[in-house]
């Protein structure tokens, strides 16, 4: 498993980690165009959605949509997209990422070519904001801990 | 509502209709390069996975793994692709996509430019399994409305 890069790494900013998942912010080039790109990582190495029990499932969608909601409350998106592909690292992560109308790719996925140029000051300014939306990510996620997610068993 | 592609369509091949989501194969060219492509959509034109309930977002990701295993079951495939977008149509759908190694943007997502030709052998073989992977779908889709389906309450 040390060849995968999600066994091997935090896989980003590390801001919680739990019982059997982790969530970072994504950094470097790769979300560059998008930021505001979180990511819910299983810490088992499985590949694929369907090979989690309905308790783990429950799990992740929780902690998924904690971050969706902590995205919408601080930095109030267009969208947001929701996504596990893992064909380059199959080791199970839910990609959670605010999408803005100027963004370069907007309306298309973060993954196509882009359609505009980037707006400099408009992604400056949301940079500027990510610390606070980490923030209340964790917020999120630390108030899971003491209501559903203790329901959701081991 | 009326200009909802996915209030006024069903989206696809309707593949299953039941409480609050339908299952349909998608078509068209958009699908061309991957087109062991299914989607798990909501009937009610709610655009965010975090507006949905708890319960509306455990049925719709038994749906989602239901998809998902009649995919691997019937077509083997590299990986499975979730994803939950939005940005054209903000009216919640899965998709749930086979991926093949040989296909022309594996290992990135579908919506990134195309690494290579199409292999219009593999993609016709592909193609012929599609009913067989439609009907094991429906298969799998009707078994949980026996099943876990009515745990997951109205």
């Amino acid at each position: 498993m040390t060849d995968c890069a999600l066994c091997r790494d935090d896989g980003g900013l590390l801001l919680w980690r739990g019982k059997g998942w982790r969530v970072v912010r994504a950094l470097g080039a790769e979300v560059a165009a998008a930021p505001a790109w979180y990511r819910v990582i299983a810490a088992a190495h499985v590949a694929e959605w369907s090979d989690l029990s309905p308790t783990e499932q429950a799990r992740a969608m929780t902690l998924v949509t904690a971050v969706e909601r902590a995205l919408r409350a601080t930095l109030a998106p267009a969208k947001v997209n929701l996504a596990s592909l893992g064909n380059v690292v199959p080791h199970l992560h839910w990609h959670v990422i605010a999408r803005f109308d100027w963004d370069s790719r907007f309306p298309a996925p973060v993954w196509a070519p882009a359609q505009r140029g980037d707006d400099a000051l408009r992604l400056a300014a949301l940079r500027e904001r990510l610390p606070a939306c980490d923030a209340e990510v964790v917020r999120m996620l630390e108030g899971l801990s003491h209501s559903s997610m203790e329901e959701l068993g081991p």
